[in-house]
């Protein structure tokens, strides 16, 4: 990218509101087509609701000036896309992915997760229901909405669209997708929105991602499960069994190697975000918690990884007790990892642990992704950081995000770039929760935001 | 009952033989009568079945002499009965349960659980096949055959019969049904056969049960679920922290308190036992265990207290993982215990430790039985012991048994008479599995023994 900039984010740009402001039609309806194909992960299986999905995103892109293109993986395939311009001073890649989260009715307001519903709003404007809205449907819709915008005035910008189908699964092809087409992804930058501010006032830049690991754990003792009475003491409880391997790990360093601790200047960024205990309880539906100090809880959200057992199966699972020794059970774990904690060798570090602690236990490792920090200076940081102020009037913070996206450590790897963020999503979307949905508020902001990105990197 | 006795259980007796020869058809058709009802406790939603079966039994015992009284219970009633002398010098009480495990298809050769089936056996003559041949209405129909026997030599001696139809439910309305009948089960000793050998060529006698102790803690840390990139870190786990909780509880000390040890002569009979770890560890299909030292092994199975984790529930319990916070989870445990353990006692202590451990996990004490030791010595002991040598041509071994019979320590405690155990079921017919079923020759040697101990003590 070229450096020096005569464009300033903050800039007034009447044409940029009325052309934001008369977006809501055009916004709701893609929406709604986008959403109302169930486009869940993993497609594999069967693929037409994936590829029912990419061609209605494929006729968007290309009613807004895109040439259109399928990538082919082994999973479900990618779309890319691109607004070309013939001699741009800047090229940007913006990557969304297209994949949504399961939703069973069970828990939503709303007879149906992928029948998109509108409902008026006094602050946002609307709120936008339905599964995939906010995680990530919307924010793509803006950063589309906002090129158009950018190619409509000439700016000599050329964007370009990554839309992976595999991100809720753990983007498993995402680096042959990258590889295969590595020339043609050839950018000065690339911008993600797929992450959340603090609260619903406070916007923010992620300069951070925790990465992850998922395991596997498993522990056969018997052909099938026992009376208590008639082998208990002799038969080994695999349920047992587990619960301690679990404790172990948990009090084990192994996980914690490699941690680089955040310094004073982004604590102090941290602080200024405004983290709302209260709202972060609200928004997650929780009542019971580690901590409620705001910081510590920042801390331990952003730059300190976990241990999560996400479910032990096994034994008896009906109401009441029935009294057998179980015969096998699945502990079903993961980690969540921080700069700069390497993957793989947590997992190796795991496999050796369960080894000497239980060498009965088989382990399958899982998915896994790099933790991930970026730059927060520079000129794309600088013109987001603008950008957002300016669409919002308020300054961003700089802070992190306790999620992983898979495609970040590998875009950033392998086109040589800076992955930076554009958040847009709030705490109380209900980013994988049932009743999730996105507003026009935040929309706005969106296309604003990246419009703005786009004019301050053309200039 | 009067001292003194002048028969001796190893006399000879032909006519018993040609009796218990000729009682093969009317074994197998009231064991198919009985089988055929699936009197799965608890029968107190819909009692229809074990109210069936009852009246099945009241057929069968009424037939072979006795009289038959239903005692009602706030769950589903007992069958009392009695085969009347007027002078008797032996007033007997046997207890067996009518009610039967839960058997779902899955694991069955035969398509139907309830479906009684005959087959001929090289070495057991037959095998009868169904859920509850073994548990316990096989043996049931031993003590029966055998007391029709006794009274058609006119031996002095009174049989009664109480067969419950809640043991596989802990027993829950027992006392109440032994109190409110009180004096009509006044009786000089109680005959249990609801227990195992050792092996399938070595009789044995229990001199004590295990009682247990049954408990669910649960945990809830928030409304729903959440997504652990979001907030893992903040957000408490409650599998984790019931794995913790568990994996404390085993290595605490207050479920082993209040243990006697057997003594020198106790494992001197075990160690005569002829307990095979090989056919154990077929029997009940297990593939690791926590030893294969065959004192070890009997030890644990009846002279030890276990803790066991039957199931923990909450999270995500699908194929693969999903990497959420789970918002509550249950573990479902249970302690066997031994004499002269008092589950009240282990209860309350249990209570105290989680009060401290994790105060916000909330206890729920399950149903309990007392653990049981008899006396093994004495003239029922005596005239049990003959009857099965006699029976089976070999001494039986006094053993223990790994299991509770809720009935046990009431019948003791209530009627302050010894508890004496005739076992007849083997390992390999499946107590609470798959494939439950009994034989023609335990059948005969159950008749057999019965017959020969209610002979000695009407002498």
């Amino acid at each position: 990218m070229e450096s020096g900039s005569s464009f300033a984010a903050s800039t007034p740009l009447p044409d940029l509101d009325e052309y934001v402001r008369s977006s809501e039609a055009w916004f709701r309806s893609n929406l709604q087509a986008l959403v109302e194909h169930p486009t869940v992960s993993p497609g594999a299986v069967n693929d037409t609701e994936i590829r029912a999905g990419l061609a209605t995103a494929s006729e968007i892109l290309r009613s807004s000036g895109a040439d259109v293109e399928i990538v082919e993986s082994k999973g479900t395939p990618s779309l890319m896309a691109r607004i070309r311009h013939a001699q741009p001073r800047a090229r940007v890649l913006v990557y969304n992915h297209l994949d949504v989260q399961p939703a069973e009715r069970a828990g939503w307001r709303q007879a149906d997760p992928f029948r998109f519903e509108v409902e008026p709003h006094p602050e946002r404007g609307f709120l936008y229901r339905g599964r995939g809205t906010t995680d990530d449907k919307g924010p793509a819709l803006c950063a589309v909405r906002a090129a158009s915008w950018a190619t409509s005035r000439g700016l000599p910008i050329e964007v370009a669209f990554l839309w992976e189908t595999e991100e809720e699964i753990g983007s498993p092809n995402f680096l042959d997708v990258v590889r295969a087409r590595k020339d043609a992804l050839g950018c000065d930058c690339v911008i993600v929105s797929d992450t959340i501010w603090p609260t619903a006032d406070q916007p923010a830049i992620s300069a951070g991602l925790r990465g992850s690991l998922q395991a596997l754990l498993r522990l056969r003792t018997a052909e099938q499960e026992v009376h208590s009475g008639l082998a208990g003491g002799v038969a080994r409880n695999p349920v047992r069994e587990l619960c301690v391997l679990a404790t172990a790990i948990d009090a084990a360093g192994f996980w914690h190697e490699g941690v680089v601790p955040p310094d004073a200047e982004e604590i102090a960024s941290f602080m200024r975000s405004g983290f709302d205990p209260h709202y972060f309880l609200h928004a997650h539906h929780l009542e019971r918690v580690t901590t409620e100090v705001p910081l510590e809880m920042m801390l331990r959200l952003w730059t300190r990884p976990t241990f999560e057992i996400h479910g032990l199966t096994g034994g008896y699972q009906g109401r009441g007790t029935k009294t057998i020794v179980p015969h096998e059970a699945e502990l079903k774990i993961s980690f969540r990892l921080v700069p700069d904690q390497d993957p793989r060798a947590i997992g190796e570090a795991l496999l050796a642990f369960v080894a000497r602690f239980n060498p009965d236990v088989t382990v399958t490792i899982g998915g896994s992704f790099a933790p991930y920090r970026s730059d927060p200076r520079g000129r794309v940081h600088d013109a987001i950081h603008d950008a957002l102020q300016s669409a919002t009037g308020r300054a961003p913070v700089t802070i992190r995000e306790g999620g992983s996206i898979g495609a970040v450590p590998v875009l950033a790897a392998e086109l040589g770039v800076g992955v930076h963020f554009l958040p847009l999503s709030l705490p109380d979307h209900g980013y994988h929760a049932p009743n999730e949905y996105f507003d026009w508020r935040q929309a706005r902001i969106g296309m604003t935001a990246f419009a703005r990105t786009f004019a301050a990197l053309a200039s």
